[in-house]
């Protein structure tokens, strides 16, 4: 079965979009060594699960020229990925490669698993996080902590309404001071 | 000047206490190795700066045959050391070693960085660590990410009004999956 695997920068006090939805800290202190790491972690996906706040957002800017001159790999990536959306309110996608979806988010993630196809990643999308992880639907959740503090905004996991253990599996330092933090659910949790 | 140290464990979704005020979570998974960092990481400091929330909790356990019992080197330690406690509403602060303050919280902390001694350390106390941040008092914040999330909580910086950049200074990842990371504010922040 295909894994799903959240990735998201969060800031030290927990939070993945300010209280605006911005992620401009996300953006500071980007080094090579990073920016490397980033584009390497992202090979075994083919797939990205999104809600439609950070659908439009990414929508908004990886198509663009400015897109594709400054960062042309990851335009491209971005471009070609399958993007499978979820929202009652959008009527249409039109990013290239996107399916609107608008049915019982944990029923088509669990279709969508047992397809054949590389990892499925979600980006941002707190309120699908929170549902899928109550559901035990995601398989490992790919954090890096910014050295910044924001005071307010939203956490990934605002909805869960039960403890959730986890295990750490990997972790990494980047000269940038952001560290990677890979955990999966514990086993039987 | 004497070094003011926040130490706290927070959850991945970066709350250091739940809902309720409660803190179970952070006493999961412990193992000789990371309490003998833990010990070996307080030793520098002779004295703690709490809020009154904290203090109730930490009074509570720390002088009881129970704590002395179970835990006898910290609790010699947490009985020892110099407590000062910021509250408006505690008329008195029975634990040994314990000062009450009732003036500014900032004016203090600068009175008493300036007194001989080790390093003071804040822990819990998220409002006290917000007013002080914001003020520049805080020389280092220590966090401990738990492997866990809990949905609802505090953060430690819920009164911080505009962003905090840090610099990553050390980090430590133990075998109980818990992550010790250390900051300092950024230099002209």
């Amino acid at each position: 079965m295909r894994r799903l695997v959240v990735f998201n920068n969060i800031t030290l006090d927990g939070f993945f979009t300010d209280a605006n939805g911005q992620i401009a800290w996300a953006h500071k202190g980007n080094d090579k060594e990073y920016n490397d790491f980033v584009a390497e972690n992202a090979k075994g996906g083919d797939t990205l699960i999104l809600g439609r706040k950070t659908y439009q957002e990414l929508a908004s800017f990886w198509p663009t020229e400015q897109a594709k001159k400054t960062m042309p790999e990851a335009a491209e990536g971005m471009n070609r990925m399958r993007k499978l959306v979820f929202s009652k309110s959008l009527n249409d996608a039109t990013w290239s490669n996107t399916t609107l979806l608008k049915g019982d988010i944990a029923e088509e993630v669990r279709r969508v698993k047992q397809e054949a196809g590389g990892d499925i990643a979600i980006l941002g999308s707190g309120s699908i996080v929170s549902a899928l992880a109550q559901q035990g639907l995601i398989d490992e959740y790919q954090v890096v902590v910014n050295p910044v503090v924001i005071g307010k905004g939203r956490t990934m996991f605002d909805r869960i309404r039960s403890n959730m253990d986890l295990q750490l599996t990997k972790s990494r330092v980047f000269g940038n001071g952001k560290v990677y933090l890979c955990y999966e659910p514990t086993k039987g949790a």
